[in-house]
């Protein structure tokens, strides 16, 4: 995919990317387990039009609610509490990106290094080296998974947006809330090694 | 809370139960990220009372689902394969508890230390061992992860049995999604240990 305005540090297409710890079979199974079937990728798709053109104002609800909370807006911040614009920006800037990522890509190998990267840039292992941000050095598995219902519940009003019905609408946000929850199982993995 | 009818293995009252390593400090920032506040308690006391003539019918629905893929039936099964049916039902009866739990108890500390007992459940530290199950040693967390969609998608038809308007229902869908999502970040606490 090639882009009009690269995104810093949007690293999804580098062929060095490592490949993920996750299998193909492991993920088949996830998907199985959050129902995730052809519909929902066919609902994505959808989903990926009628969200393109709301990219910030979802980015808005986001970050105003990261901003709103201290203990979320820590993780932006240097370890004494002060935020760090410029991370806030390119971190802001790859989140949009993963939008329409998560609606349009192919959930295949290379997206699935991808998810491994994400994850490994939430760790210890690689948060902050990719913007050179001097900030705390990880974030807690717990509020990954907390933040399933926030990046879910909030998408819904974008999705009715684009003028579908409301069962179209419906389809759209049940494969939202699954994409989600799957990515989140992915990105756990290295925070529980052997029990993951 | 007295019961009739006690389910075996069910140690919420306990006096011995252990403390949970989560202090009610973590608790509230967690129930601020699922965004969970008194309206969704009330939301969930109502729900309670909806589910509640409706507890057997919900866990045909999730042993079905469970029941249905291989790869979760394998943990409650022995290691080479076999269903153990007394397991299958010993935890029924304690899933079925938990749903109204969920509804209607308040989250305070002792419910804290009873999440955290489930959690260890579901880990090679205690699984197994309430039903004596000759079961396999874990249930890995992506696994739990995953399951935040089924156990909270497949609820929605059984809250708008009840007969309350749209918008009620709604009110209680989005409470117990908050809840199931507040309750899997808290059993994620063993798996990962110094990153939760
Ligand atoms: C459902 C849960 C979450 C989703 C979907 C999500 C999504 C993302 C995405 C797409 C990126 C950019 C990945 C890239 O570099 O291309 C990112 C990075 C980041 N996220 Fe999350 N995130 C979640 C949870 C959280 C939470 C709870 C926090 C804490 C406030 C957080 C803080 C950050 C930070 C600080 C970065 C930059 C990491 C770095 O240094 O590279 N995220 N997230
Ligand atoms: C949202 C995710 C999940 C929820 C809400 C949930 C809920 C529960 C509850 C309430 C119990 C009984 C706790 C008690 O002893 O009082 C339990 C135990 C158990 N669950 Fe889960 N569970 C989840 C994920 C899973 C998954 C993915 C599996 C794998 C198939 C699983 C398999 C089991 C097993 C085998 C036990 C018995 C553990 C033991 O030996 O004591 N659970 N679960």
């Amino acid at each position: 995919m090639t882009s009009p305005d690269p995104v810093p540090g949007y690293t999804h297409d580098d062929p060095g990317l490592a490949p993920s710890p996750v299998s193909a079979a492991d993920l088949k199974l996830l998907k199985a387990s959050v129902l995730f079937g052809p519909a929902d990728q066919q609902a994505l798709r959808t989903a990926g039009e009628v969200l393109s053109g709301q990219i910030e104002q979802v980015l808005d609800v986001w970050y105003g609610f990261v901003g709103s909370h201290p203990h979320l807006l820590a993780y932006f911040s240097t370890p004494d509490g002060t935020p760090i614009d410029d991370y806030l920006a390119r971190v802001r800037a790859r989140f949009g990106h993963w939008i329409i990522d998560t609606c349009t890509r192919p959930y295949d190998e290379r997206w699935l290094a991808y998810q491994h990267e994400i994850a490994l840039r939430h760790t210890d292992v690689k948060k902050n080296l990719t913007d050179a941000a001097d900030s705390v050095p990880l974030i807690p598995l717990r509020h990954i998974i907390a933040f399933v219902y926030p990046i879910t519940a909030t998408i819904r009003p974008f999705l009715a947006a684009g003028g579908h019905d409301d069962e179209q609408v419906d389809a759209m946000f049940q494969a939202w809330f699954k994409a989600v929850t799957l990515q989140v199982a992915l990105w756990s993995q290295p925070y529980a090694g052997r029990a993951w």
